[in-house]
């Protein structure tokens, strides 16, 4: 029996990996997150599907519980492949180091599939280079959305890279950039990639100083930097093209 | 007419995304870089096949003379699907940007398909979590090996995000983690991943003062932060299980 944490990608169903869909293939139960789209399920036809994510106004499942539910499916002899699904890449913001631990434990097999991180996949796919030559050399990607059990400790945004990447941001999305003003020029250009690489996919630009007052619709994530400008470069093209 | 800017992931021949194979597939020609496996040119059996990257001791091309192969291909009107593949993903350091602006320039239709990027897809695969809660809630990519058309400007490694993996730069290891140890403490954690995703992979456990010193064989990426103490936990496990 082996426990896969396996990457299901940004979003778009095509760009999950060869080895993602051959354990999907193999698959008795899967358990998966809220997923940009379903279709990736499609993989597993025959599995049993445990859905662990939110749903709107319900109560959603805590990390423990997820745990305990993949350990229950893991003792289970009848299983012998487990798929836990996961948006991204696994330890891209996934939790997938925690859940990796609860295994060890257990004393439970495990193998890690990664995924195309929705900070790397949803720029690329629309033409936004995050590094490039003379202007980029080095990209951060960070959380926006702090773990709120941390006692609210202040986490600094002073953030060299020539290029950063805000991931679950846009729920403070205006405290987050307040924050980066201190210690990037306002003027810095900005933008937002809404539901990045599916078809509703939208791109909104701006600066550092009035990024965060767009109308923005989640999912979404926050990039910051002079990238910003070959990309508008980039997107000109395409729009005409 | 249409060029496929195309990411052939880390190096495991599986960790390619559908919708990269899907043009692969589809290619009249494949315009490739050195890439960790070569298996993934299976995916074109009928294309033309035209090698760019570095081959020991020989003279390697340019960026403007794979610039101008990637023209004429794309002006070659017995072609319809031009796929440009390159290691990871095509804007992580893979001077994809620099590519489609030439394309522009001469008003050629381009896609850009991304790839899991070995900064990521390397530590996941082996159990690194490179975000971990209560450990580390940012990284930091950067390439070690800066332009050196750069005027040798001197790049500062104050990067504050919690992971800092670095890209290319076992060449500059030694002068690269003096300029970190500037910033962070010599104990901090370290460790190597050599040849991530394939059977050869290796990995090398150290601190910022003396990671340097290992023995290292490229391609290889140095990681540094506290979230390799959670590795260590994750190996030990793997290595006995």
């Amino acid at each position: 029996m082996t426990v896969y944490l396996v990457g299901a990608g940004p979003g778009d169903p095509e760009l999950i990996t060869l080895k993602a869909i051959k354990a999907l293939n193999r698959a008795d139960v899967v358990i998966y997150d809220r997923l940009a789209n379903e279709e990736i399920l499609q993989h597993s036809p025959n599995a049993k599907l445990i859905y662990v994510g939110k749903k709107a106004g319900e109560h959603y499942k805590s990390q423990e519980e997820i745990n305990k539910i993949i350990i229950k499916e893991a003792k289970n002899e009848s299983n012998k492949i487990i798929v836990r699904l996961k948006g991204g890449d696994p330890f891209v913001f996934g939790r997938g180091g925690e859940e990796i631990l609860e295994l060890i434990k257990e004393n439970i097999s495990f193998e890690i599939i990664p995924g195309v991180t929705s900070a790397i996949g949803a720029p690329t796919t629309v033409g936004l280079p995050i590094t490039h030559r003379g202007v980029a050399t080095s990209f951060t990607v960070v959380t926006g959305h702090e773990d709120p059990t941390k006692n609210k400790k202040q986490v600094k945004w002073d953030y060299t890279a020539d290029t950063i990447i805000v991931l679950m941001g846009i729920g403070k999305i205006e405290e987050n950039t307040a924050e980066m003003m201190k210690y990037k020029s306002p003027e810095t250009p900005a933008c937002i990639i809404e539901n990045g690489t599916l078809p509703n996919e939208r791109i909104i630009f701006g600066k550092l100083e009035n990024i965060a007052k767009k109308d923005i619709n989640t999912p979404a994530i926050l990039i910051v930097g002079n990238v910003i400008n070959v990309f508008k470069e980039i997107k000109d093209f395409k729009d005409k093209d």
